[in-house]
This record gives C-alpha cells, sequence and structure tokens, in this order.
C-alpha cells in the first residue's frame, strides 16, 4: 500500500486537494487558486500552505501546474502512453514533490495535447471502471476523446465544443437568445441531429433566424445550441470508426447530455466518476514512483 | 431614367449614403452611424440631417434599419424573391421614405433570414454582374449563399464564419496566438483543407496544440484559422451539390480568400463589385417603385 500523500488537481482555473492514506481519500478540498490565479514564484508558498492545512506529506500534482503557464514545465510524452510511462517521466521538483507529464499526439498529421485528464483516463483503466480496450469521453471546455487499447492512450482527439458553446453565449449575436439553461430535451436531440448532419457555422446561424422567424422558442435557444456542438462533435468522432460504446468521465449533468447525443446519433455511452478515476490514476502513479 | 434620391445602406454598424442621379452615384458619404448607434427616436432627425447634407430627395433605405432594432420592420418576404416582390414589398415610412424587406428562407425545415445583402444579390443580377442562373456569396460578419435561379433568390444559407473567427481571435484560449494578419498562404491553404475534412471544433484546438508542439508557426495561426472556418464553410456549401461556380461579392481581400478556398476544394470563383451590385439593386427597386 502506498505511503500517505497529497495529490493536487492542478488546472487553469481550478484546483483540487485530496489527501491519500490507504489508497482512499482521507480528505480533500477544492477553491479557484488556479494555475492562472498564481503570481510568479508563488508555488512554493501555495505547496507549503497545503502542506500546513492538508499533511507534511509528499505530493504529486498533476494538470497546467506542469504547464509553460505553471510552476514548471513538465515535457509532454507522446502517445501510446500507459501508466507506467507517466510514472517513469514525472518531473521532480525536490525529493518529496512532483509534477505528472502530459501526453501528446505528435506527428506530421496531426498535434493533439492534454495535460491532467490522462490520469483521470488511465486511473478509470487502472480502477477497473472501463474496460482495458475503451472509448472514453472527458467533456469539458476542451473535449477529449480517447482511444484506450490494452490499458494504454493509443490516440485521442480534442475538441473546443465546450468553450465554444461559452463563447457564443457571451459573446456572439446569439448571446441575447441563449439565457435560459441548457436542458436535455428536445431542443437539445434537435441541435444534436442538425449539428451532426449540417457545419456548425450554418447550423448556429439557424438559432438567429429561427429567433426571428418566430420558429425557435427563446427557452430553446441555448439547449439546441448546446446540441449542435455536442452533436458536430460526436457525429466527427463517430465517423471516424471504430467503437462506438463509449464511457464518460463527467458528472452526471454534463455526461448526461453528452450520454443523449451519443444515443441520439446511434452509439451507446455509460457514466463513469471522474473524481474516483482520478484518485486511482494518481494513487497508482505515486505507488509505481515509490 | 429613375429621378434623383438617395438610397441608403444603413446596418447594424456602418452606413452609406450615396445621391443617385440618372442611375450613377452623384455623391456618397460613409461612416459608422449604424442602427445600434442610434438613440430612439433617432431615425427622423439622422435622415432630415442627411437630406440636409446629400439632397432634399426621395429617400430607399435597405438593411438593418428596417428590423426590430432599427427605424421600423419591414417585414420578411419569403424565397423565391425577385427583385420585383422587393420593389412591392416596401415598407412606406411617408410619402417620400421607404425601407427595402429582407427576405427569408421560412420552412419547418430550416429558418434562415438577411436584410441588405438582397438588394447586392439582386442588384448584381439586375446589373448583368453575374448570370440569371447562378450560385452567389458574400462573404462577412455572416457569410451568405444565394442560389439564383432565372434572376430569383430560390434559396440561401447564412453561416456565422466571420463571426467565429472574431470570437476566437478576441475571446479564446487561441486568441493569444491569433495575432498575425490573415495571409492567402500556405497556412491558410492547410486550414481550408483540414476545416473541409474534419469537425471544426477538433480543427481549431489543434491550433493551441500545433503551436505547444512548435508544430505551427506563431504567424499562422490566425492564417490558419481563417482557413479552417472558410474551409468548412466552403465544404458544406460544396456538398450541398449544385452549381461549383460563384460569383463573390466582396473587397479583393476577403473575397480573394473565399476564392482560394473554393478553388482549393474544387470549385471555381470570380470577384464582382459588392458596391456597383447595391447601387444596381437599389436604383432598380426604385424605379419599379415610380
Amino acid at each position: 500500500m502506498t505511503a500517505p500523500f497529497l495529490a493536487i488537481d492542478w488546472g487553469t482555473t481550478n484546483r483540487r486537494v485530496y489527501r491519500i492514506e490507504n489508497g482512499a481519500v482521507a480528505a480533500t478540498e477544492r477553491d479557484d487558486r488556479g494555475v492562472a490565479a498564481m503570481q510568479s514564484r508563488g508555488f512554493e508558498q501555495e505547496l507549503a500552505a497545503i502542506r500546513e492545512r492538508c499533511g507534511d506529506l509528499p505530493v504529486l500534482m498533476a494538470g497546467m501546474v506542469g504547464s509553460t503557464i505553471g510552476w514548471r514545465e513538465a515535457a509532454y510524452v507522446a502517445v501510446p502512453a500507459g501508466i507506467e510511462v507517466l510514472a517513469a517521466n514525472c518531473l521532480s521538483i525536490d525529493a518529496r514533490t512532483a509534477i505528472v507529464p502530459g501526453i501528446a499526439v505528435d506527428t506530421e498529421q496531426r498535434s493533439d495535447v492534454m495535460r491532467g485528464e490522462e490520469v483521470q483516463l488511465l486511473g478509470a483503466v487502472a480502477a477497473g471502471l472501463v474496460p482495458r480496450d475503451a472509448m472514453l469521453c472527458q467533456p469539458g471546455t476542451h473535449c477529449k476523446w480517447a482511444a484506450i487499447t490494452r490499458g494504454e492512450v493509443t490516440s485521442f482527439t480534442t475538441a473546443m465544443t465546450g468553450e465554444m458553446f461559452a463563447m457564443l453565449r457571451a459573446h456572439s449575436v446569439l448571446a441575447r437568445q441563449m439565457t435560459a439553461p441548457v436542458a436535455a430535451g428536445p431542443a437539445f436531440v434537435d441541435g444534436v441531429r442538425q449539428g451532426a448532419k449540417r457545419d456548425l457555422g450554418a447550423t448556429l446561424f439557424g438559432i438567429r433566424a429561427g429567433g426571428v422567424l418566430g420558429r425557435l422558442a427563446e427557452d430553446d435557444a441555448a439547449s439546441f445550441a448546446s446540441g449542435a456542438l455536442i452533436g458536430s462533435d460526436v457525429a466527427a468522432r463517430l465517423a471516424e470508426g471504430g467503437d462506438r460504446d463509449f464511457h464518460i468521465l463527467a458528472d452526471p449533468e454534463l455526461g448526461g447530455l453528452y450520454r443523449l447525443a451519443i444515443e441520439t446519433l446511434g452509439g451507446s455511452a455509460r457514466i463513469v466518476d471522474s473524481h474516483a478515476a482520478f484518485v486511482a490514476g494518481i494513487t497508482a502513479i505515486q505507488e509505481l514512483r515509490a
């Protein structure tokens, strides 16, 4: 069993600390002290404060803390990448403080990167939450789709789905229409179908036109837009071939939207606890490093 | 020959006034007193000032001035719509002041609207700048693609291409990369090809990943993003079938990017003077109303 340690999921805007004892979460805290909120040279002080609050223990971090805008850069590891490769390539800050590297698709044909999500993905495998051959999906600002083969991430694709939704709602001609919360109902499903068969640029302007012509209710605009974006994302992944059975690492609300979109377009999906996956992944890496 | 009149292309952010005598532009002015800059009840005063500056003449207006955020709403006319239908459905403000209606696709299957562009489209036909059966393209914030059949607009599609580019450059994770001006070079063409074959969400995140991994030069990011968005737009229109020979109503710079994208994806295109098209269209409508 791994000795007690602190695991930190340190992203751009949020941070979550877990004290892990005997492979289980003994304590946790979450705040908005993400990488973007740090002053230069603030990381050392921050970590000292975390150790004071949560325990004077070894620390293993993952996420944007290891990026060029983070504490120090932990170089990306190229796919295929399993949990052993992550453990072998951690960046040591000092004898009891380290950062897990991100992973990359880095070929002539295609570039893609992730940082933090790889711990969830491989943790889900390590904990037996998903099969060792599976298609995983992590919805969010930048939605990740990963192919797992014999327990390793062999390929992945990132789509800016969540960020595009946020931009449209905050800054576009559609902003005035997109005021209601997104609901997993008929407008969302209609958006999924349209987003799957038509280009996004035209599908999205249809929201404006449908509003002007009285064919799209004000309350449905945000749901339709979300459906169109997620539908475009899901349809593209399904068109790439491969397994149509997905495992979604997400909370039930956002995960439920992706599941509905996948099912609407002929695939199947189940939702997996993403926090449990992270804890399993970071614990497995810490064990391998011991 | 039509009696002298003032034609106003009154959009959301810009306004252009033409004094038209003997079918030609005798004087013109352009400013940023668009509809969005008007106070309520400001339109009458604005128009009085325009008549003082440009001539105490009949006035025919087109564009967002006829929308719900404009002076008064000139109801949309459904396609198919020719120049006669526009002339017959102008909204009279008073005996010598009128607004040209917009046009709409308004069916169970699809909603689309335009306001202002229809004058250019049908003006290009009226002036013989394009054939009476043709595919027209008006790039911009909301790019319009119109099928002209026997001189009438029989169908059209709007894509939010320009607006999406502006949002990405101003508000997205890509903003820091998209600082160079867009150039009609290899990075743009590469973006066109990728945007044509892959979903936008993934293609656009590739810019971020390509930057992080050093595979996309900083100076190329904006050009690649523009290419991806325009490529997605063009590919979708080409996939809809029909004529692959396009007439682009635009200035040479933006029109040139669309032409390059169309040619890259196997179509052909020529650029048509959009100001000449507007003047021909508004003059033809005024003539029919006389």
